[in-house]
């Protein structure tokens, strides 16, 4: 028991040193030697867990994925409009690339273009924005004119285009008032009621981390 | 003469080369042998014009960044509100990202997190969008409370996310239709008169090099 749970530290220690070595270095640079050394763990120890560098950047990507799920999962207040869930996840989800590298690295890696297939964050979370922006829609909340699918577009535009010049240029990226910001533009074009959304997301609701801690 | 004009054109096609291999393979991957083969020249006469894969690398920001420049100073229609020059060069500059692997290589190589430095395309371009939204807000054509600074920091995040997603998930992504529904959905917040605006760009002043033709 004790060793299980030992392996299963050494395990995520590894997920998270490969996450790291992946969102400074990039995929193609980084070297199973370099993740090992920065988890504190033998190339021997690691290889009980990986067999290679494409496992661990997979692995990355699943627990990446996993934490997009538990913000898309995340229900909200009732009472209030459809949209604001989505804004309260975009702004849950910038959180999460600000402070997890493993998140972050999930979306360097689904971005990668020296490697292709994997799980793709990006489709995943435009797959929830566009399902969430239909029920908008049936509940009248899109403005006139608004085709959720095609919204649904240009939302993960912007959300990639954050999350991409986040990881290079700088943390403000990802903060609430950037992201208020392109909120209090985009919501006259997409909603309905705009007044009835609160751009910097509703209090206590921004991140599901929040509730669970 | 000839020989001037031979050197040129040999310069031309490494420069495109390199592109053509930054593009799809990343910059870390790439090697000087693989742009001299695809180049069609010999190592030595790669060697002769460019001394490393990144003086290379900078000639194709340079290239890339003299093809913004042709689209950002292009001036539109006198009559035109000023945003409308911000909305054709959008659809320019995709259009740009879709036809010439040298402007989409010369994007990419200013958000590889392996190369920092060189030429920031990036930077150039929300500089020029700051400069427009700056005229805008002085012609009363911005919406009650936007802030150029703000709002060029959103249109970039949009333009960066279409770029990556054109390079990655595929070229429907720079077409006309994806940012005219960007367009569509943005205005309403941006503009103080959005429906005076062409949100699939002004007839004929898409691209300056179709005036140039």
């Amino acid at each position: 028991m004790v060793k299980q749970e030992r392996a299963a530290r050494t395990r995520r220690s590894l997920i998270r040193a490969a996450a790291e070595i992946f969102a400074a270095e990039g995929f193609v640079p980084a070297s199973l030697t370099m993740i090992s050394r920065r988890a504190g763990v033998s190339n021997g120890a690691l290889h009980f867990h990986f067999t290679s560098k494409e496992a661990l950047a997979g692995a990355v990507e699943e627990e990446a994925a996993r934490e997009v799920r538990l913000i898309t999962e995340s229900r909200g207040c009732d009472e209030a409009p459809v949209l604001q869930l989505l804004v309260d996840a975009t702004h849950a989800l910038m959180r999460r690339l600000d402070e997890d590298v493993v998140v972050q690295a999930g979306f360097e890696l689904s971005g990668d273009l020296s490697r292709p297939g994997g799980v793709d964050l990006r489709r995943q979370w435009r797959c929830w924005v566009e399902g969430i922006l239909q029920r908008a829609a049936s509940d009248g909340g899109l403005a006139d004119g608004v085709a959720p699918d095609q919204a649904a577009d240009a939302l993960l535009a912007a959300t990639v285009g954050f999350e991409v010049l986040g990881a290079r240029d700088g943390k403000e990226w990802l903060s609430r008032p950037a992201l208020t910001r392109f909120w209090e533009l985009m919501l006259p074009g997409l909603a309905a009621r705009p007044d009835s959304l609160v751009t910097r997301g509703s209090p206590g609701a921004a991140c599901p981390r929040a509730n669970e801690a």
